[in-house]
């Protein structure tokens, strides 16, 4: 496998971004060429926090990087100043510039000069104080690439979730399940899961109601949608089995019988992972034309700048990362 | 603590029932007084199924039961003939049987001739078959105890989770979720922690969106109605806090937080209860007038008669039984 080029965005700097950069720094550059996109003081910053002594070098452009375990190439790609920002605290800068690294990594990796994109997080907060109404950072990839079906899946090493709604009232889930969407969420985790894993790959689809409906007594949405979903995926060549009741199928797919499970709501996916493995879960984003993976905790305002973040979501993120590059 | 009268109901004996009770009876009767309440020619096979060498006695009235490891009383409170049930299906002889064991039980703790029931596994379309049209045990309890207020709560021996809605279409809980039910389950499950643990539980609530709506961002139940109950609960006195967002207050409550969790429908609580311990779970009704506590699987006609069933779920729910018939 050639070592990949990864672009680690910083996130909202008041956020611990920074030093879980510092903290993952090591293991990333191992086995890739990471560069940060974000800014050079706070990645200072957080190697002081990480009590690192590797040195950051700031970067005009991605070709000049050249990322060693003492040295953390980054490229300044905000305007913004962000010299008065608080760790912890909201602000509209910090939340323009995580918009801006952001935008500035997906552009070079559309454009090819980089392989993928890690990214730390942002806060919701500090885009809308910018004026920038997304939920989160999957909107923001699937609008800058123009991409209609994609899926966020949460990856544990072992499961992967894909979720058919995301972030959006329970109530209005009803509104947005349909077969088609099903279907390519099917679609999105089974090719999601060849190239994490490497081999065909056993997916499970859960239910929308409490035992499955239980024939038809609590809902119908298993018999209308997810069932004829599941077929089509089948005959089409996937190994897919469902509506399977949500509270049993989690289980069974901790004990190996399935590698992916496509959850038809938030929620039941993250119970689910969450409560499996916090530490190391994965957020990726299937169907978009690019790689990109992500933590899946937050800023973590309440510890930002306390010196104890733990980098091994990050860890884990690039290291997804670099698979899916090497398997395109 | 004195020994408890425990009445083990068969539930529907083409299930598992028969079998998890022969396997459980030797940890049940070491600390209590069990007696069944089911057929006598079924515990019999219980009993083969389990290598047991112990026997059934048959008896007519309660006072008659001499339980000793070696000799297990049952009372035959059915008129259904099951001699011709077969293992593994679905017949309104079992059904009835089922729902004739679950009465006959009930009447007798009311009466106060037992100190509390524990429920092998029916099956809904056996009752159904049978022209009993429940969705489970909580339902019929509840009904024939004629209690408004009660819970469905899982316990896994740390975290109890009380479940404001439970057997309905996801669609329907936005109509059945209020801030005087919510509040009614947090006080539900403060009194049966109580008793369970002896201490003065910490109680997390569940968010009903994902994020916790995110400020409002997505869904209003939680400033609507979640947050009321929750406010109201607290100025009574409960150590009680939320709306939490559900993916990481599961997490919280597993590494000690809390230890409860008031759920706002079926798959929220069940998913993160049956992820953690699928064999050792027990179902609690809170807010009956009488002790009743259940296995939290279903009847298993997969494997009924093959001799593999797991009695654990059986033990714990006798322990959590005994525990509360002796903290009134």
């Amino acid at each position: 496998m050639r070592s990949p080029r990864l672009l680690l965005t910083m996130g909202d700097v008041a956020g611990i971004g920074p030093e879980i950069i510092a903290r993952a720094w090591p293991q990333i550059v191992a086995d890739s060429k990471p560069i940060v996109v974000g800014d050079p003081d706070w990645l200072q910053r957080g190697l002081a926090m990480a009590c690192s002594s590797s040195r950051v070098q700031e970067i005009g452009a991605l070709e000049q990087a050249e990322p060693t375990p003492d040295t953390l190439p980054c490229w300044r790609a905000t305007q913004q100043n962000l010299s008065r920002v608080e760790a912890g605290k909201v602000s509209a800068e910090a939340g323009r510039a995580a918009y801006d690294f952001l935008c500035a990594a997906i552009d070079k990796t559309l454009a090819g000069e980089a392989d993928a994109i890690v990214t730390a997080p942002l806060h919701k907060e500090g885009l809308r104080a910018a004026g920038l109404h997304y939920p989160g950072h999957t909107e923001i990839l699937a609008e800058r690439t123009a991409t209609r079906d994609f899926a966020m899946v949460l990856y544990d090493g072992q499961i992967a979730v894909a979720h058919v709604t995301l972030h959006m009232a329970l109530r209005d889930v009803f509104g947005k399940l349909s077969t088609p969407a099903v279907r390519e969420k099917i679609a999105l985790l089974d090719g999601l899961l060849r190239r994490l894993k490497g081999t065909k790959p056993r997916i499970g689809v859960a239910a929308l109601n409490p035992h499955a409906s239980d024939g038809g007594l609590f809902g119908d949405e298993e018999e209308r949608i997810i069932r004829p979903a599941v077929e089509s995926a089948r005959r089409d060549g996937a190994t897919v089995s469902g509506p399977w009741p949500a509270d049993t199928l989690f289980r069974r797919a901790a004990a190996g019988e399935f590698d992916g499970v496509v959850a038809m709501y938030h929620d039941q996916g993250h119970i689910a992972l969450k409560l499996r493995d916090w530490a190391g879960l994965v957020n990726i984003s299937a169907g978009l034309p690019i790689v990109r993976t992500s933590v899946a905790h937050g800023t973590a305002y309440d510890i930002a700048g306390r010196g104890i973040a733990d980098p091994r979501s990050l860890i884990a993120a690039a290291a997804a990362a670099r698979r899916l590059a090497a398997n395109p």
